[in-house]
């Protein structure tokens, strides 16, 4: 199998590279926790070569990254695409930081309606991977620190919205009054857990109080003091679906890029939402993102 | 005037103690920032004989504690009186510290309800001190850390929830990505504020995405990055609103307790909530409350 890329996904606190083929074999693979954060201290170009170097992979092989290492205080700012934004414009509006390889750095989105303001980065090359296998039109959920719902339309992502709940759920488990009561990961299993989704679904306006009631249960020993993360988790969960259906025009269906542990928990929060959703990994169609834009760019691969 | 009693409230943070005549003047006043935490390591008992000796109060001057000072981790646990609480509950379960002089501290009110479990500790000692001034029945918000809606039917608090309000506030701003676009304080006369509380009115459940929407605004140069602390404390108030409406028989009238900044805010959000709000100065009615508390116990005043 011959190399035709490296494809690097770059967040904030993750480094994941894989060496593909053409057809989107994976040659080899890396891992490792140098984010933007870290990377941002050593040298972006001298982290990614340090890796390449590791697997023995040539210098003149072409690199194509996304994520955070194309923010501001990444590798280089490698701007938006606004909406509605199609695939051939994501590869194209790529940047190309001063490296003897070629590398590219993917834009993210940028939905620039004043009344509804959104920036994404990473996300959208999971939607051209999603496009890419099959995807025409519809919503798709991608949980996580800011959990994104995308709207795609003939092949186009035509608007998103963001919502803090992963960065919420860590805030209120180690730095509120909730941390003697959250500690722990939630479950989605525990009954804690389908009922605060039930309970966020139905008041979701409550959620300031709903959050709090963790902490006297526990005082009062009305519940055990397990449960706490996983009836936080579902708040936040039901609160971001509630959000979500009421912010888009979301019918009953949609495809959820996540996995493991997340994935099980907003694949059981769509279950009492009465959603029908279709799990698909958040790696895979992120290396499929990657390798669609790195076509693009270097084999002149046309989009339909 | 004669000293009647030294009456303290004791909280998180702040340490506030008045000498008190029977009638409720003023004859002596002490503010420092002993609250809980910091007596916890100093010794309760060494702080409060330290700020009366320092303003010359005899040996034998009962003192009456509301608050933190209450709690478990305070100078000893108070207990709480269950919902419906009355005035006369609360001031005969004041529990009795190891302290040569004569100390009462003040007890909290628990809501035993598994469906909406409770719990307030210094809340109650202004609802006494609106009652004592004649509230009979009505709704009290009292803005904070941990904001209370009390609800109050023939002079006893039957009544409340809680909600993170503050506290939110806090974490957003100095630990979530929001943090560079919601420093400095919020304005109630700022256009974000008014705009940021008819959002969360209108549309609670998006709480978890108005939130974030801060930062694209200032990313993309929308918003000029002030204004975002203004923002984030209206949508705060806004769903605080929202929750309390949809949680508790709330009409259109209410008591709302608080003092400086915070009270213009709310102040401000019930204004566009269409709420018509009695303000009254928080101090003032805590030390109403621990005065008509210190009565029932040692000049055995009945409660009509």
């Amino acid at each position: 199998m011959t190399p035709f890329c490296a494809a690097v996904d770059w967040g904030t606190s993750s480094f994941r590279l894989w060496v593909l083929d053409q057809g989107g074999g994976v040659l080899a693979e890396r891992r490792s926790g140098e984010g933007m954060t870290e990377a941002g201290q050593r040298g972006f170009a001298a982290v990614l070569e340090d890796h390449l170097s590791a697997i023995g992979v040539a210098g003149d092989l072409p690199a194509i990254i996304c994520g955070m290492a194309g923010a501001r205080q990444g590798w280089m700012e490698a701007g938006y695409v606004d909406t509605p934004a199609n695939l051939e414009a994501l590869a194209s509006a790529a940047s190309r930081p001063d490296s003897r390889r070629d590398v590219r750095v993917l834009p993210g989105v940028a939905q620039r309606d004043p009344a509804r303001p959104d920036v994404m980065r990473g996300e959208e090359t999971q939607i051209v991977g999603l496009i890419e296998e099959g995807l025409t039109s519809g919503i798709v959920c991608l949980p996580g620190t800011h959990s994104k719902w995308v709207e795609v339309r003939d092949r186009v992502i035509t608007g998103f919205s963001t919502f803090m709940t992963g960065e919420t759920f860590a805030l209120f488990r180690e730095h509120s009054i909730l941390r003697h009561d959250a500690s722990g990961a939630a479950d989605a299993d525990d009954p804690a857990f389908a009922a605060a989704v039930r309970d966020a679904l139905a008041s979701p306006e409550r959620f300031l109080h709903l959050a709090f009631s963790v902490r006297p249960a526990s005082l009062m020993g009305l519940s055990s003091g397990a449960g706490g993360a996983s009836r936080l988790s579902g708040l936040l969960i039901g609160l971001e679906i509630a959000g979500a259906r009421s912010a888009m025009t979301v019918g009953r269906k949609l495809t959820l890029s996540s996995s493991g542990a997340l994935m099980g928990l907003y694949r059981r929060a769509f279950e009492i939402a009465a959603f029908e959703v279709r799990c698909v990994e958040a790696e895979s169609v992120t290396r499929q993102g990657l390798l669609k834009s790195a076509r693009t760019i270097w084999a002149g691969e046309a989009t339909p």
